[in-house]
């Protein structure tokens, strides 16, 4: 194959080979949690006490980045642990794999089956196909560029995303769920930002809480891949974060594109972007800029536009929630 | 049987009856998840907005409610919906179901697959059997007094929790991922000392978060049954929460002491047992008293023996965490 032209043929193949490597994964890592939680095992904090990484993070990225380097020597390749260890090629428009081993390490660290490897791919500095596998519940999400995206629950077939026949409508924030995370920056500037932000979205505007908006619920998960993948599978309407990395939100942000969901970036891409055509779609400023912001499809009503409800709805939840840089 | 004396026999003889119910309770919330997902539903508010609940709540209370009353007529029965609806009998000595039909309504309502059905007996005014049933996941916690709980996935065989093969270690509430949840309840008094009280658990004590404990994590899944029985797996070492009621609890409770789990109630209740005997244990004021924590078995030390670890961590988790009473 030319790596200078990706067809839909040679995606599909791309795919197989993808969600063959997710299953090889996904014995890793369901062995290393029994191994962890039965007797312990490497756990280093990163940057901090509460940024995790594990053997087996560092194990699985090895096998993908080594199977990857054989099956499609001129890919690049682009992953959370070989970034750690220095290696960080600037993105091009070559086809580069873009690869978290382990997404929600803490949970995979403290037995919570909350966890996915997530395997992107960027060509021309745009997602163009993802798989995330959660080997504990066996819930497989796959998507390629203009042909969809699926889950597969426990080997049963592919299910169209999202999963409602048609996108269920979503009249305010106030009627949202909402995934946000709190993340490993627990600085006292972005940690005040933050949980501010969580409590006007919680609170009662009735009862006094500056800009409340009562969304119906807030969740935190603890994995953006599969944040992302719940965004486009219906199951959450919007997930809100900032801090976390290219590999976290890649394989996601593509399945949820073709989920009829729109991603964005900032307060200030959007508020850029948010009239422009390529506005909903993930871009490489957006990928590498470490803010994030996805809602589901939404369907038409008579008198509204899904996609417009959509944009009305980020705005209204940037207008409650708080940028901050990561410290 | 005599509703006077329940024997081991008779509860191992209920399990089966009540694993049964679960399962036909299953069948119809999934039936009502594919209907809400795709044509809309009737989703009712309760106290406010985001208080829900769907017709699917009353139809499966219903079937549950009829099925006990055929197999064990002199049984009492306090469930969600029936007290919603007045009626409201206290609490007395006899065998009395306490069932939360859909637990996780929001969930429910938004198509997140994180929703059971909580069934719990209580003898004796304290939990002796409890099933916990998540037809999405198809995992089925059960347990019985004194006789050990256990998980069942994908009807695989019943593995005794918790699923590590001993107790873990957890050294101080620094290491620890915690479940809380924004719950309904969002008037400002109550959503600052809670919100506040999130704020302090991740705060960096370091960068000036005064009371910070930095923990690991911090997770909001929506259901309290669920977040019981994934304390009593070991994928959560604790879980707080005010403002549930008893048929949240009452399974999940008896699943998490079987399990090692160690149970108590507010600040206060916290205060006053801690030194006494049945500490640890499902009490009638616990469970009525709308105010939970359950942290997780710890394996014992050279240095500390478990159930103390648990009691300094809980004490440790009090002092940052403000009681606060539903509006």
């Amino acid at each position: 194959m030319a790596v200078t032209e990706l067809t839909s043929s040679d995606l599909q193949s791309i795919l197989q080979f993808t969600v063959d490597l997710a299953h090889s994964a996904g014995k890793i890592i369901l062995d290393g949690s029994v191994a962890i939680q039965n007797a312990g095992s490497n756990v280093d904090e990163k940057k901090n006490s509460v940024d995790l990484v594990t053997e087996y993070d560092v194990k699985v990225e090895e096998l993908v980045k080594k199977e990857i380097a054989a099956k499609y020597p001129a890919f690049k390749f682009i992953g959370e642990e070989s970034y750690a260890a220095g290696s960080r090629s600037p993105l091009t428009d070559d086809p580069t794999f873009c690869v978290d081993p382990i997404d929600g390490t803490t949970n995979f660290v403290h037995g919570f089956p909350w966890v996915c490897i997530s395997l992107g791919l960027i060509y021309k500095r745009r997602p163009v196909l993802g798989v995330i596998f959660n080997p504990f519940l066996n819930f497989l999400y796959t998507g390629i560029k203009n042909q969809g995206s699926y889950l597969s629950q426990n080997g049963g077939p592919p299910l169209k995303l999202p999963l409602a026949k048609s996108p269920k409508p979503l009249a305010t924030l106030n009627h949202a769920q909402i995934a946000v995370e709190w993340g490993s920056d627990r600085s006292l500037s972005s940690l005040t930002k933050r949980s501010g932000s969580f409590h006007r979205l919680a609170g009662d505007p009735s009862s006094g809480v500056v800009k409340g908006r009562m969304v119906h619920s807030i969740r935190s998960l603890g994995s953006s891949a599969l944040n992302f993948a719940m965004v486009a599978q219906g199951g959450l309407d919007i997930y809100w974060e900032i801090g976390c990395w290219a590999w976290d939100v890649c394989a996601g942000s593509l399945i949820a594109q073709e989920a009829g969901c729109t991603v964005s970036g900032s307060h200030a891409v959007f508020e850029a972007t948010k009239s422009t055509p390529e506005f909903g779609q993930m871009t490489e400023e957006i990928l590498t800029g470490r803010k994030y912001i996805v809602i589901r499809a939404i369907g038409d009503t008579e008198l509204e536009k899904g996609a417009d409800a959509q944009k009305r709805i980020i705005e209204e939840f940037y207008s409650t929630a708080e940028d901050y840089n990561v410290s």
